[in-house]
């Protein structure tokens, strides 16, 4: 009898989706996305996500303030929504508590999740609230709108597209090392350890770039570039081929790397970092990106290229190829520290 | 610093209701009734619903098969559709498990919640999938819809409304007690264990109910009977009367109180039986009650009355009033066993 540490997230999702999620021919698009797509008007759609985040797998109590976890337990599902380009409406919050959990701390929770959701205009609708034997344990779950013509999938990348992140990632996985290691909270570090928690929410610049068709693909970058990219190959049937040197990462991160001497690659495939990865029309991409700079003030940033399958995900640096394991973030088999 | 402990879970979610929810007067309906209730169209709304169930609170793993564990995560769900009225339509299943758990072990667990769900032609839409350091950990969210003429909430009961079960009460708690005390799981005590993890659910009961205008407030017995009549008297601005000889119980039910001698209002208040218990028109309920049986061959059986709010909540016993405490069953501060 295999374990579920032998056959990883992934391998588990893949198996309950092909004995249980039958509904391939109805429109409606279960699990192989961000969020699922339910048919509402001839025009328009339901989007719906969920995630469970479980004290001592996604967070360490003392460490994080209830406010912090607030925010960022919507925050990851309000990116879910982002990178499908809809617009988030409801939410429903599931918590499990000790019993000695204090009301204050619950409230602040409560207040993290909704001060966020304020900014959005989205809805506390309700929930569950339960006892937990031990560890706080958050489910959350969004609904969200969108035009059917506008949903970016995962699958609509073509061969040739340029890929694109809004943002520097990396700070997100530095931020935890800062945490996990005990490092001193200096100036930069608190920095690092507020982009780990209160991370960007691009509803705004989903919306944006899903008006336009030549914006094919999307994704959010919760797992790690590697493994989000790996995502969108995977349902597109392509390849794809992705500058290292041209990631973006923060000022911040460049100096966290320099003082302590962590693995450059390791912290940017980090994971958590929220910014949207998106894939479009090559002759486009500067029209976007100025349509995009005027918007937002701030940049896109071009790191690769859509290539055929059969090339695979190659990694280059200066414009050579190198060779570099995919390091796919799994929750179940990897041990990330 | 109050404890939710001290506080208990109807006291948490009256404080999160008051402070966080604040769409009182959009037409959509969050905390406060069985399900969420969403506008959809002119005529249709959307049911959402959601349990988290965490492994110790909610069950003990080697007392329950995977496939029970799987149907009662669903039907409890269901349930509360069941109880406005609405259809189920899709699912989304977030589940943490512990790194050992077995891949069969998971798989099983799918196929009980996947059994149950084409039963009533409910698709499995996606979810999330993680770790948890201890405890088997699963947040069922329903969407179903209905339309709005016939959603039944708790807010609507009349004085002079007869208050009516779907079917018996007290094997669940019965089949518990069977769990907890180690009983010999002969045919009776088996058949109470069945009652416990695979209750019915009475979506058909639920939608044919809802479909009559004299039918006025309704609720699942999921917390048990004296407290889910007062949910219903809270929203509805109410008193109620229950004749406690008029509330029905199994033969099993009887046989097994006679044998283990524990208090049978304690069983028969105990929850998780998951039949509706609904108030309607005194005048139609013969009519309703005959239309009822013809439909479904089974009963509908009348236990009480709707009263004025300042009567509160009395308990009759061969048409006299008894002195008995409230005892509703709140996830945190109380102790059952």
């Amino acid at each position: 009898m295999k374990t579920l540490a032998q056959i990883g997230e992934f391998g588990l999702i893949n198996r309950i989706d092909q004995k249980f999620c039958t509904d391939k021919n109805s429109g409606n698009i279960g699990i192989g996305d961000d969020c699922a797509v339910i048919q509402e008007t001839e025009n328009t759609a339901k989007l719906i996500t969920t995630d469970l985040l479980i004290e001592n797998i996604h967070f360490i109590k003392n460490k994080v303030t209830p406010k912090e976890l607030g925010y960022k337990s919507l925050a990851v599902n309000l990116s879910d929504i982002a990178a499908m380009g809809g617009t988030p409406e409801y939410v429903f919050i599931s918590v499990g508590f000790p019993a000695g959990t204090t009301v204050e701390w619950v409230e602040n929770l409560y207040s993290g999740i909704n001060n966020l959701a304020q900014q959005y205009n989205v809805r506390i609708m309700g929930g569950d609230t339960t006892r937990s034997p031990e560890n706080v344990t958050i489910n959350i779950m969004i609904v969200g709108h969108i035009n059917k013509e506008n949903i970016k999938y995962r699958s609509s990348a073509k061969m040739g597209d340029i890929i694109c992140l809004t943002g520097p990632v990396g700070d997100s996985r530095a931020g935890l090392k800062v945490l996990k290691n005990d490092y001193e909270q200096d100036e930069l570090n608190r920095k690092l350890i507020k982009k780990h928690y209160t991370p960007p929410v691009n509803i705004s610049e989903g919306k944006f770039l899903a008006g336009f068709k030549e914006v094919h693909a999307m994704i959010d970058v919760s797992d790690g570039i590697d493994s989000d990219i790996s995502h969108i190959m995977e349902e597109s049937g392509l390849g794809a081929s992705i500058n290292l040197d041209h990631i973006p990462v923060s000022n911040e991160f460049e100096k966290f790397i320099d003082k302590y001497q962590h693995g450059k690659m390791e912290l940017i495939f980090g994971g958590e970092d929220y910014e949207l990865l998106f894939t479009i029309q090559s002759e486009f991409f500067e029209t976007l990106k100025s349509y995009y700079e005027e918007q937002f003030e701030k940049q896109i940033y071009k790191i690769g290229e859509m290539k055929s399958k059969k090339s695979g995900l190659n990694f280059l640096e200066n414009g050579e190829k190198i060779d570099m394991q995919k390091k796919g973030f799994d929750h179940f088999s990897s041990n990330r520290s």
